[in-house]
């Protein structure tokens, strides 16, 4: 069946996806009977371009140039109608506070009767039931795997793969980042300076609050106490601690004893609630969080049935993130599972 | 929808099933809509026996009695049609180097109309393509999760979460007793003093040569190379040094050197086939592999797309195997993913 896909976001992780959709555009027609087109490509500075026929996806990663001579439309509601997307996949910049305007996208979408795939962590976090309900009125999808661990299934294990068991807590690291600036630290680097090099990298967000103190890693509990646990919390929920509270001298000290210092997220079930946490803190050399690091991550859950599963994922690239929403597209429009 | 259920095999894997069954019957209907009764339990002991209108499970978890009042069938085929079962559940003592009988027990069900799930990794290794087609023919199912890791998702995880992921290698502690082996040896046992314990404590197989000399570690890794790299490999495929060529010595020294020994399972592509491995070996104190010990067991598989993403299962129990044919059951009747 041939899909009429729509990006809204073409950044790294967007350009890494239309590449992805083209490299295996072969196998996603033989292996799933999927063929697409990209028939609208939306971003600040491109405005709502639609190319009814579909854009040359080559000439778009070549250069913008390609979109800038699509016709724009000049709201989501038309440039969704005018795509005629069955797809949308949100790929914007985030306010991580808000959920918007990725909510407003992603509501449009489940409206104008596409499915909705996000790679934004917000839009779980301020408004995971709602848009799951209007999803499931409009007899639509909505995921959002990479929305943390990039392509690692997280969502999917516990929809797919491990019916009737409840988590009943997990720990984690889920900000990478922070691995590297506590290395950096570790190697002899202050603060200040790791966020410097990590941002010359690529690795930190523009507005290193969301690393440095823990925003990045509580809005990624939130999302999976939300979804895998199903206790609606929400940011202010997570107790927030960040790696700004912990001087270099004594990052070093912690690794020369041996437990160095890792920002870990944690939740356990408590009640009705739960009791999450996100905080500095030394961890055992022989723990499996110890030899996470760099941009890897890790999350360990327990559960009332499998007494303990462990997922690590190794040194994430954008090709990675695009994976997890390319999943998830395969995933909606192959009608597995019981859709969410 | 109501499913008739059999079982072969009522030891502690299938004891731990019947439980969980009880457990969960009532999230079983009110959230996947599945009722069942167990209308056929075969073992070598009870005979093949039938109660049509399901058996009293609670009285059969507290004695066979219950079993061996009810009318026996001669043969599977008879057993299977008595039952009207619509679910085999293959639990039966296993020969690794046949596959024996449990082969020909699921080829009965599939013949017979049946779904088959089993726990048993020798189907794999000598019957997968053959028995996946029968099933596609029959339009059944045939699953086998617990057949390596226990409950932990690793055939379902790619099957469902990970499309269009190719593996290009994988390496892990498949065997979990080799762990309690070499520690028990690095705590100053010898292996045949270990052995003893392990199997005292119900780890280790009656034959030790199934742990001790890497048969069940090769099964393993031929069960994941057959059907995760989708490359037909038998036992003899895979190159095999057991932990018997290590003496007590060697062990503590390399444990006293950080690098401790591991029996470690590797497969990588190469060309159309795939060198596969089980052997001891040193692992790197930073290696993820170094941590893994008592019965945990961890996988790490390289794909084209995700660059590495590791699986730690900890401490399982018989029910943590049971959940993994519960979860192959509720899959198949959930009518979620591609059959397989």
């Amino acid at each position: 069946m041939r899909y009429n896909l729509a990006f809204i976001g073409f950044g790294s992780v967007g350009r890494a996806l239309a590449r992805l959709l083209l490299d295996r555009s072969h196998e996603l027609q033989s292996e799933r009977d999927i063929t697409w087109r990209l028939t609208g490509v939306a971003t600040r500075r491109l405005g709502w371009r639609v190319a009814t026929e579909g854009f040359d996806v080559e000439a778009l990663l070549e250069s913008d140039r390609a979109a800038l001579a699509a016709p724009a439309e000049t709201d989501i509601a038309s440039w969704l109608t005018a795509t005629k997307a069955g797809v949308l996949f949100e790929m914007s910049s985030l306010n991580a506070h808000t959920g918007q305007p990725a909510i407003a996208h992603i509501e449009a979408a489940l409206e104008h009767g596409a499915h909705a795939v996000t790679a934004n962590k917000g839009p779980i976090v301020h408004g995971y039931r709602h848009l799951r309900d209007l999803a499931a009125a409009r007899g639509k999808g909505f995921r959002f795997e990479s929305a943390v661990m990039d392509g690692a299934p997280i969502f999917s294990l516990f929809r797919e793969c491990l019916p009737l068991a409840h988590v009943t807590g997990f720990e984690g690291i889920l900000n990478s980042t922070t691995n590297f600036l506590l290395e950096a630290m570790e190697s002899g680097s202050g603060l200040e300076d790791a966020v410097r090099k990590a941002q010359a990298m690529g690795l930190a967000e523009t507005d290193p609050a969301a690393d440095v103190d823990g925003f990045d890693a509580a809005v990624k509990v939130a999302a999976i106490v939300s979804v895998i646990m199903d206790v609606p919390i929400g940011l202010q929920d997570v107790a927030r601690r960040g790696i700004r509270e912990i001087d270099a001298t004594e990052v070093r000290a912690a690794r020369a004893a041996g437990t160095p210092y890792k920002l870990m997220c944690r939740a356990v079930r408590a009640g009705d609630g739960v009791v999450a946490t996100v905080a500095p803190e030394r961890v055992a050399a022989d723990s499996p969080f110890a030899l996470v690091g760099g941009t890897s991550s890790v999350v360990h859950f327990h559960t009332d049935i499998l007494p303990g599963l462990t997922i690590t994922e190794h040194t994430p690239t954008p090709t990675t993130t695009a994976y997890g929403i390319l999943a998830d597209f395969i995933g909606l429009v192959s009608g597995s599972g019981r859709g969410i």
